[in-house]
């Protein structure tokens, strides 16, 4: 079969549940802040695991509004919102103070657009932690070090990313782990309009191009906070939901157990595999489905994220400050 | 109805096309040219015109063989049969002689990746046309003045294209106009595979957005070949394929008159349209299908396309030599 | 001998002048506004004229505060100060209003850093033309018309610039011109820290890579206003003035009359040539000086410009509404 | 006093030699490869070691033929030669075999041209260790494998260069490490024009922006070759070589004992200091004097350097098959 997945835990509960039956071992709350709609899928117990197929933890996605990336003002807001869960979530896991380092990790590759989220997203950091060793005296107390790597992937270095990681981990021994990627949505609405905040890491298998890595706290001996948007869909996945939706609507509509049904039973997995090659031809598994401005939207969305993780980072300075040090 | 269209003229031969039965007014011509397929696709006649909504003329296609985007020397290659075939259609309305100025116009968005082609290809032509006029002495003799453009779109400059281009052409009288553009298939398979060439000029509502302008003889006063090459599908038609390709699957199997063909009854047009929308969502009409690894090959096809028109433009001039020009 | 030159007054006011006594049909007027100078050289008479070098009309500098770059809000109140000049320099010649339609053009060559300000203005302007021409009952009817154009330079198209200009303004017929350019300073101290706003057009000669168009309201027959801010020092010029301090420096602590006036006579035109020569090599003339991190200042230089510009034109628009409309 | 300073065993050759007399424990050795000039410059003694100020070892200088970076065949050419030197020099440390794993090193700033050699040249290299890793049975047994990382600068990831390379080192374990730097140089007709190959690794103040790392032997365990390009002379460099032009041009010309002497007696080095202060003025330290077409020479270069790296680390590939596995 081709592969579908989904890289969103929102997704994956939208997709198990089962006529709002609630899922085992999963529990979720959605709040309102300031217009801006939160929810939090908390995977509690082994039975969500599995249902899920994702790893126990929390999985805030915050919903990014329409036309967020033509209004700058906008954007602040949804920064301010990212930057309050994310501080609360890294709170929950250490403290930020004066003795804390984070590192914040960009995965994926440069030369890809919709894949350039993570380097995007560095170069917009507030980066500090050779300031508080070089410079100790003549930087403002306030500020909390951080530091920042993007890692390229496997294609472009040869090396397994979580090799890199693990070995600058080693060195600089940081007490935070930030990893921001971009995932892949089975949904086009999905699509740059949702950010996903998990306390899980990552784990192999996700991503835009299906990346091989684990950076969790298991992996790397440090807890890891992962931080991602859906930035396209597989044509694949939008092909074979395309054809879900036709046959759903005929379903809908047809008597049951009329000539429909074994239509229905002989168009099998095998028949839509083949009609889904036949969209995309055999040699397009690499085609993605995207905005025509992903370039513009990328950039509004790594601003937004990187704002947020300066905000949280540097809990003790306000936007102000953050900005003077940046621009 | 959602706007379904193609700019390929192989692609509305293949449409209009019933059961192999030749089309009125249309003439075909295939050649195999050092392995790679060129088609030749004549309109003569005006039912030919009216049936295959387009203008009368000749659409060159020529196929981008598998891998050319990741082998130089088949790149080469097809670069010669480019420049073979753009010189011969030259050729056929003006002498490319020493008297002869040509204009290339790179037309499309250089901030949106697949329709950035025109502008990239422009940036490596060879450009002369200020060589002669300024140091006529010290340049090769054998060199014809070529000079170009890239406009931008409506919504970079708030000039419609026409208006740019017709007011430089008033100024600096062109003998021909090269027009690049980046244009939209219906089919998956033929993006960034096909590259087809016309003596027609470009006609309102082709290329990647659809645009305005109308780049021809009859608007431009000055014979316009236009150079395309398909880098999008529309994700609303590849949605539209899709559910077409269930239906059809779908009739094959069913007797006729059954219930089926009730359900099929129901499932017309304005359903078809909301179910499209229910794919992509009302807010992202704007979404394309494209390939991952965009970037990489929209560099390919510039450099394939600019080689061509530099061979046909410097018929006397031999790869050196073009090459030592440029680099 | 080298060609060293300035495109600034203010620099050529500096040159000209000697021991502060006024240059004949020359006003000079300085203001400090919110605490950045601003000053106002007038070229009033035909003997300004000769002495300067420059065509009669206002030249306007605008000093740019040390850190401006690394400062969002200091880069605010200076696009405040500039749109506040040019509204009242433009205002003084057409009337902004609903039937005004203003031409942005931004000269230089977008492949070299600092020759690329103008196109990288022009790309973060409000267009607006085609809008109030196409859906004029959508859109706010306080915005005024504006579009813009970055032609290229020579060596890119095979076209003159004033050709593409004069053809396009033929067509639109603007009201008025705003040209936007990469200048030449004499001082290291000067590049990157002045704008000069001028209502006399480009001359022949100016610019990064000394251009060869005039645009002025003479060549297009609509007025054209200039804004240019040094980017670069010639390296020639550097090493001239370098050698020049020297021999200051030297004069200054010499007796009159001595050996040192004999040497200084012996150390000519030729010789200081021959010497800057050998600083440089003969293949590198095409060297310039400028500072390390020029990509991030010739970005934050394009925003303030943009910001002024949009300032100036959307009069009945506020700050908010501008970046609403271009975010 | 300013910091006045060579990465260039050459230059720093040529400033210690007085008149022709050799230099202790420092041999020299000059080829001429088709018509290609290799220096070899051998510091074998602690005494060459003190007066060279660079550390024991080979240091190989290719001059790059003037026009090179615009004459694609001179650059092949070019490549070659330095894959040979490059190959012979690794030879001499280990054997490249199939049980070898080369890694490189991209050292710079991507986002300052002249500094962002050592990341261009990464970005074009053929990497396929991942590939003998995971497809063994897939690839041509033939390929050596290659491993690149590009770290950034310390400013980018608030990370010490060598805390990231000793960290992946330690995980991937190569035989040889080959790092590539921008460098600067005293004289501005070194600048593009020299690549230096040196066994030695990278010391601490070398490199563009005086980089802190030091990358060798001795800090990482694996024998470290630098490969270096001068692309910039720093401004003050520059100024600080004009004054002494003149005062040397001078003191040829004057009378010993004369008026001259004591005039150049009291341009001290204070003085001096003074002098260059007010030609870059005292804000402008960071300025540096580079060519206009700097993004293309880079580009240029770093197309020599990856194919000569490509050339010395694939020993059983030819051109072609190189080629055939980067396009």
């Amino acid at each position: 079969m081709l592969n579908i997945r989904t890289d969103l835990a929102l997704e994956a509960k939208e997709m198990c549940e089962d006529e709002n039956k609630k899922i085992d071992g999963v529990k979720v709350e959605e709040n309102l802040i300031n217009g801006i709609k939160v929810t939090n899928v908390k995977i509690t117990e082994d039975v969500g695991e599995r249902i899920m197929g994702k790893p126990k933890g929390s999985y805030i996605t915050i919903d990014i509004p329409e036309f967020t990336h033509y209004n700058g003002e906008l954007r602040d807001e949804l920064s301010r919102v990212l930057g309050k869960e994310l501080k609360h979530i890294i709170n929950s896991i250490v403290k930020i103070d004066k003795s804390m380092t984070a590192m914040v990790v960009g995965l994926g590759n440069w030369n890809i657009t919709p894949d350039s989220l993570g380097p995007k997203v560095v170069s917009k950091l507030m980066i500090t932690r050779h300031l508080k060793q070089l410079i100790p005296d003549k930087i403002d107390e306030r500020i909390r070090p951080v530091c920042a790597i993007s890692p390229g992937v496997l294609g472009l270095t040869g090396i397994e990313t979580s090799e890199i990681i693990s070995g600058i981990v080693g060195k600089i021994k940081p007490n935070i782990i930030i990893c921001i990627d971009s995932l892949a949505s089975r949904k086009v609405d999905r699509v740059n309009s949702t950010i996903q905040i998990s306390d899980t890491g990552i784990s192999p298998g996700s991503g835009v191009q299906n990346r091989r890595m684990e950076l969790s706290e298991k992996a790397l001996g440090v807890p890891v906070i992962a931080l991602g948007v859906p930035t396209v869909v597989d044509a694949a996945t939008m092909a074979s939901d395309t054809i879900d939706l036709v046959l759903n609507e005929m379903i809908a509509k047809s008597k049951s157990g009329g000539e429909f049904y074994n239509i229905l039973k002989s168009l099998d997995r095998e028949e839509k595999r083949k009609l889904i090659l036949e969209v995309l031809n055999p040699y397009s598994q690499n085609t993605m489905v995207t905005p025509k401005d992903v370039d513009i939207i990328i950039e509004s969305i790594a601003k937004i994220l990187s704002t947020g993780i300066n905000i949280a980072l540097q809990p003790e300075l306000n936007a102000k400050e953050i900005n003077a040090f940046l621009d």
